[in-house]
Order: C-alpha cells, then structure tokens, then sequence
C-alpha cells in the first residue's frame, strides 16, 4: 500500500481563480455512457418478455444467473423464507434494521399526512365543486440488485413508501447468480412487508414487472437501482409503467465553517467515494488552513479503510477541496452544484441552509453525518443524482400516489363556463367541443 | 357526404359476451410507433445544438420552418408583440381567454395551498430535527406546437401553474413555420406571464431549452406537447432536464346511466374524436335502450360537424357503446381502462366516483361537460394519457416544485443512530458509512 503524497489525492480549487468556473464545470461533467450495445440487447429481452412471457423469462434467468429452475413459479421465494433469513440475524444487527425501518415509516407516515395525501374540494358560488382525489398505486415493483450493490437499506428504502401510501402489493424482484441469496436483503423484505418475491434480474425481470407474464403480475410503477441492463429496460418500459429516476453516481457536497474536526469531514467524504470509482465527493469551505487540515486527515485516514482502493480512484478523478470567498459564496456554488446530499457542517447551519434551493437531501449542524441519513434517520436515501435535484426530489410517499381532477359542475355554473368553454373552443376550430358545451345552455 | 349506416358507425360491445375481456383489451391497445428514422434524426440534431448552440438552431429553424432569420435573437419575439397579440383580439374572445387564465390561476393556488407546498419540520425528543423544504424550479421551458394543434388553452394549462409555484422565469418555444405566427397562442402567453418567447420548434428547441445556448437559457424542465421529432428529443434530454409525460392519443370515456340526453353524451364523445383519428371515445352504459339512442344521436348528429371526418374515423376504428351489466361494473371497467377523462354522467355521481380508483379527471353529472374542463373549470387539461393514469397525474403545481429532506440530528441523537448505522454499514460492507456515524460517538 503506497503513501501518495497528499497534493495527488485529490483536485484542489480556489473559486478566486480565472478559471474556476471551467474547472469546476469540468469537474462535475458526467454523461452516463449510452452504450448501444447494451440498449439492443435490453429492447431484445423486453421483446422476448413480452412475447414469450414466462418461458422468456426462464430461459433468460437460467442463462443469465446460472440457475436451472424448471419454472418461474420455482423462483418465488416464498414468505417464510424472508422469515428464517430475518430470524437467522444476530440480535444487533436485527435490532438495527428493525429500528431503521420504524424510524423510516415514522418519517413517511409524516410526509404523507404533510404532502396533501387527503386531496381537496371547494364549491363555488353557483354550487360547482372542483378539487383532487388522490389515491395509492395498485401496485409495485421494487427492483433490488444482486451482487455487490445488494443493499438491505435500499429494501427499506424503496419499500416502505409504497406501504406507507397504501399500496395494495409489493412485488419484488432480486437476482440471485449461481442461486447464491442475500439473508439480509431477504430479512429488509420480512421486515418491510413486501408480497411476493421473485429471484430474477436484469432486463428480463423490468420486463416480466411492466407486461406481466401467467406468474409474476403486471405493476404500476417500477423503482430501485440496477445495472446499465436493468437502466436501457427501465427507460424503454417508461410509459407502460411508472419509474423512478434513472440513477447516476452517488455524491456528497460538504459546505464547511472550519469548525468540524477535520477527521469528521474526510470520513464523510471517504463514506460517498467508498461507493464506486465514479462517486464524486467535494468540499466548500472559505479557511484555507481547515482545507490543509482536512487534506492531512485524507492522507492519514485512507490507508487504514478497507475500501481505500476504490476511494483513492475516486478522490483522485472525481473529488475536490474548493477554497471559497465565503460561506455564502459556498451556498451559490452549491447551488450550482445541486448535490444529491449537502453537508452543512457548520456554527448555525440552519442560516446557510436557507439559502440552498437545490439539493436532494440537507445534512445540517456537525452530528448529521449523510451515513446516519443513510440507514436510519427516517428521510429516504433514494436521491436525485447529477445536478437532477434542480427538478426532482427525494423518493417518498408522494410517488405512490397519483391523483385526479375532480370537476362537478352545476346546472348554474355551466350557463357561465359554457360560455367561456364554447368561445375559446371556436378559437381553436374545435366545434364539437363548442356545441358540447353549448348543449348544456339553457 | 354519405350517410352510414349506424351500426357502421362506432363498435358495439356487451360485457356478457365470453371474449368482451379480448375485445376491449383489442380496442384499448395502443402503442406509439417507435420510428427509428424519427429518434436518429431528432438525436443528430440534439447533438448538434449540444455542439454548436445557437448557430445550429439557426441552422436547423430557417430550414425546416423555411425562415431566413440572422441570428437567434432575432427569432425572440418582444413582450410588446404578445402584448399587442392581446390587444388585437374582440372583447369577447379576450374576455373568454382572461376568464380562463383566472380561473385556472384560482384551481392552482388552492392546489398549491393543499399539496404540501409549506413543507414539514418535527422535532424528536432528542432534539433531533427532521423535515422536508419546498422549493420552485429555477427555470422552465415550455414547448407550444405550431400548426393544427397550436392551443393558446394549453398555453395557459401549462403556464400558470409554473407561475403559481413560483417558478422565477418561463421560456416558452412556438415554431412559427414560413413566419406565421397564432395570435391567440401569443396573447395566452401575455395573459399567463410568459417571461420570453423564442419561436423555434423541432428537437432543436428542445436541444436548445435542455442544454442552453448563448442566447437561449438552459431550463430545468421542459413540459408541453409536441410531434413525433419533440417527443422523441424529450425522451433523449430526460435526466439532462426533467420533462413531462410523453402525451399519447386524448381518450374520454363516458359512464352513463342512461339519464342523460343522449345528444349530450354523443357531442362528448364527439369533443374527443375529433382531437385525431386517434382519440378514443367509449361509453359505458347498463341500458341497451339508452346505447340505441346515442347510436341515433351519433348518427343524426354526425353529418353536421364540420370535423366530421375526423371523428368518424377515430369513433370507427377506436371508439365503443359498450353494455354493461350494472354501475358497479362500469366502475370495475373504467378502472381498468384508467382513462386520461371520465364523464360520470349519471344520478347522484359522486356514489360512482367513490368507486373510481384510476382515471387523470373525472366530470361529475350530466352538466360537466369534458370541454369545460378542456377549457376553464380550473383543474389542468394536461393529463396521463394510454392507461398511465394507473401512476400519474394531472399537470400540477407540483410538477414545478421540488423537494429536499432536512436533516438536523443533535449530538444526543448522534449516539443512537451512529450505532444503528454502524451496524448496518459493516453489514454492508461500507466501513467508510460505518467509521463516519461512530465518529460522532462519544
């Protein structure tokens, strides 16, 4: 394991400089790859899915994950399987998921109470009532990764919105290559209270959830991460189902007084870059001798983190310490940035924080860690990624409901509309509309 | 013009009959031609303005719009110009397209007042704060086709609502083919608050509102329909900038229980059909007696609509009078259609409402007319078109809003999830998430 010296760590910026805005802007610049390949081969086992329904989707899992099931109704775990890897658990870490999933529903039992779950009417003068029914999805498909990315929290995560919002059923669907399963993946379904459970991955299982086959049913919405396959089928199935965003690399902007023990603030950034090669970590923050503190912390720390290899690579090609004018400098950057988790690692957070307009999630005062945020503060950790927080949110309850215009005109307030509707519908050459609306003239 | 005969006109089905599920799953499938040639082209001109801003959207507007501007700027059209578009209308048009925008404006700001808009805050009793901020998007584009569909109604549906979330500057594009330009269309912009009008159109406006030129502003979500080239250029620049739904064919479908003056019903039917051959007008009704007199509506009614092509082609090859056996299976069916705008045309509506899980608006009673809604009631007429109300939802002010999670953990609260979040990261495998929660431990 050999000591970089600490300058090729990690890129360092001065907003000051000329160049600042070049540097950074490259900085960030990341454009998932488009690999043509991978989209053929995508539209082609959705094709097959479609066609072929259950026999496709066997004939793909047994190729693909090396398994030789004779059915799709043998790669449905059934609900007591979920139950044995959630009692094969040791007590703390059972203890630990189930505290997580009560603090994640407490907060999404919160925000569905908050985000106008009830809907609304109001009648006017001339007795029409408008308003908004809103009501739950049907039902789900929760999409959870084999493989490394296998995250029982993500389980959690995904799931437990939809209950929360009334989803009648909860279909999830998990590879399992080689037949190798993942007891605490398993255990998160137990305890989230998902349905039913099929171990079938890739194209072929976003497939079998958006058309349907004679086994696994059709769902409404189709949500959790996967890999480039699982990405080229979620976007081509969009419109028959729902999806969530297409995920990119996860991030996390650090916005520092120079007050946190610099140790704190490299871990921090160690705990995004430990994801993956392309995770991207940055720090803003106006004391430039608390940057070479941080940085010392960096080089001290690293060596000693299982995961240093993959943080190096990431630090080294997609970090950053930002030396910043001044806190409310480092807000407008931020703000630019649109981070999928904010930092705000600082005296009196809450006065920077109200300047944020655009980040997935807010991590205020020295104690909130973005690892707390993601296990169990309550907040879910499902986040807009790549600057996409300028117009999309956290998943939540809100995106399990959906709702409808409710419009019960009266007899009196149709002489008015009618009016209006039939004039602006000649406008637009639209004469039945017109002459519908006209009927209902006296 | 040649009379059909009526049982020619529009297809009859029972809900008794053994293969009624085959037959109307038949009738109901829809699917947008995926034209390769389209998405290719509309991709090298994507890439292109990416390329080269706003000389290839010049390049790319005086060509297919067979304009000969010099500049970018040029194609901008001045507030004055809608202002003066306004001014040119008669008093009744302006005053039918003012009541309008209010009373669209008045649905929306109660919307926003109900939907959650005030974000949330609690505190634990460890003085842990938790919460979620509220916060408009920066910018918005929205797309207004030129030609047959240049809807100054859509102008307002689409507009306002932005404006009443706060949005701080709309970017609309209109192309405006060999220069001829809809003064309706302008005069909704000057009604609705439209900052800036470019008249540009095509995937190059796209290009140009999801990536930026040095003209044009990048936005952050582009909403608004458009041919098959902005639909497909949408699609490509989702994640870039966030969009709305790709609209498919407008559908009504109408739940009757036979007491409704059966011309009402077929001019609503009507309203539908002559959007485009495409548009998808059924009825469901349990009285056979009452399907025969909307087929002689239908028939009588027919002949003298000027768009009476358009509407006997789309009610012959997608339209329906289906019988059923009661209410309460109308209401099973219409769920399961999930239509874009349910007319329940009937007796005490709202007892049939309550049963309706899936539909984008539901019009209440013999007097709500679809085309109020279309026009002026309040609600949007944006809505989730081809069964995609099973997942979403009516334009809204929320589609112009986004959200961020607050999270404040005190140093008290520090302890008890740090260990939570410890145990899960090891669990992980993320020793980096792990290190960073017990960092905070005392």
């Amino acid at each position: 394991m050999s000591m970089a010296s600490p300058a090729s760590l990690i890129t360092r910026l001065d907003s000051t400089e000329a160049d600042f805005s070049a540097k950074l802007s490259a900085l960030l610049a990341f454009e998932a790859s488009e690999d043509e390949a991978i989209d053929r081969a995508a539209a082609q086992i959705l094709a097959s899915v479609k066609a072929h329904g259950d026999s496709a989707v066997l004939d793909a899992t047994n190729r693909f994950d090396r398994l030789s099931a004779d059915s799709v109704a043998a790669l449905e775990l059934s609900q007591q399987e979920m139950q044995d890897a959630l009692n094969s658990l040791s007590a703390e870490r059972r203890h630990a998921l189930e505290t997580a999933a009560q603090r994640v529903r407490a907060y999404h039992e919160i925000q569905k109470k908050e985000c106008g779950s009830e809907g609304f009417s109001y009648t006017e003068a001339d007795g029409t009532v408008l308003g908004q029914k809103v009501t739950p999805l049907d039902r789900v498909g929760i999409y959870v990764p084999g493989g490394k990315a296998a995250y029982p929290s993500s389980v959690l995560m995904n799931a437990i919105p939809a209950k929360v919002a009334g989803v009648q059923e909860i279909i999830m669907v998990v590879p399992t290559p080689d037949g190798v399963k993942n007891p605490l993946v398993l255990a998160a379904a137990a305890i989230a209270g998902v349905d039913r459970v099929f171990t079938i991955g890739g194209a072929q299982a976003v497939g079998a959830l958006a058309y349907g086959t004679a086994t696994i049913p059709q769902v409404d919405k189709i949500v959790g991460p996967g890999n480039a396959y699982v990405a080229a089928a979620k976007r081509r199935v969009f419109g028959t189902v729902g999806i969530d965003m297409i995920a990119g690399p996860s991030e996390i902007l650090v916005l520092c007084d120079g007050t946190t023990n610099p140790d704190w603030v490299a871990m921090d950034l160690f705990s995004q870059a430990e994801h993956d090669e392309l995770a991207q970590s940055i720090l803003l923050c106006p004391d430039a001798a608390y940057i070479e503190a941080v940085l010392a912390s960096i080089a001290r720390l690293l060596p000693e983190m299982p995961r240093h290899e993959v943080i190096r690579t990431s630090l080294a090609n997609r970090g950053a310490l930002i030396k910043v004018r001044d806190m409310d400098e480092a807000c407008a950057i931020a703000n630019s940035i649109a981070a999928e988790h904010l930092e705000i690692s600082a005296e009196q957070p809450q006065q920077w924080a109200d300047k944020i307009r655009h980040a997935g999630a807010m991590f205020l005062g020295r104690y909130s860690s973005e690892a707390l945020g993601d296990y169990c503060a309550g907040p879910n950790h499902v986040l807009p990624t790549s600057r996409t927080a300028r117009f999309s949110s956290p998943l939540g309850v809100y995106d399990f409901q959906k709702r409808s215009s409710m419009i019960h005109v009266s007899e009196l307030g149709a002489q008015t509309l009618g009016k209006v509707a039939a004039e602006l519908a000649y406008g637009e050459g639209l004469q039945a509309h017109a002459r519908s609306a006209e009927f209902r003239l006296k």
